[in-house]
């Protein structure tokens, strides 16, 4: 191996590490400030994007960390009556799910308060450093 | 909330998916190439690096996800003769936990083909942009 590969492999674990370090604290903010967790603030967080609202299969394939256990967390918004499920026109198998009112109201309440976490965490990154590191995060995200 | 927060919301987004990204191909490279899981791996990984070995309580703590399985999975690797519980000599309590020389030769092989992989994931970077990234994320690490 390579000095070449070195650097290239401590540039990962640092990229590691301060991800699960901001990760670590929107998981702490979350508990402390909406009693909840991050993989329903996942859930809710695309849920809130889709707008009309997805397939188990399309809200599965969505959320970047595989979770067994997707089937258990939309139970348990559909109890809280943060979400919902709907049957779909024409297919009798299967059915969306999507936020209701009240969910739409929570997620957005926590987005904002989200958006601010993440402000403090990145506040010492100018808008020319966030350029260069957006540019450099899309090279990695092009190979596979 | 300013452009300013916005932009920074949608660097963590992308630094998050480029994280996910570059952790879900190595968690498929250790399934294909050692039958592993990433959490084996991120334990083998910390006990390599720590020499004399650790207690429970340190490896945990090292662990960067925390995972409440990591009893169950020390247990697998002491069974699979990779790691070894040693006593500490004047504390009947607590025990260290080590890499065996089996487990510190199969660990080398894997790390070294880890390193590979990570190269690879991260060939379009030179060594000037490998330090500009370097010093964005030291910046978000300062931050807590």
């Amino acid at each position: 191996m390579t000095a070449r590969s070195k650097q290239k492999l401590r540039l990962w674990l640092q990229m590691l590490k301060a991800t699960k370090h901001v990760e670590n604290e929107v998981r702490a903010n979350l508990r402390r400030d909406f009693a909840t967790t991050l993989p329903r603030f996942d859930v809710l967080a695309i849920l809130y994007k889709s707008g009309e609202g997805l397939k188990m299969s399309e809200l599965s394939s969505q959320l970047m960390v595989s979770n067994g256990n997707v089937t258990g967390i939309v139970d348990r918004l559909v109890a809280d009556r943060l979400i919902e499920r709907v049957a779909i026109k024409g297919d009798r198998r299967a059915t969306l799910v999507r936020l209701t009112d009240r969910g739409r109201q929570q997620f957005g309440h926590m987005a904002q308060e989200h958006e601010g976490w993440i402000a403090t965490l990145f506040q010492d990154l100018d808008a020319r450093e966030m350029d260069a590191a957006s540019a450099l995060l899309a090279q990695i995200r092009e190979l596979s």
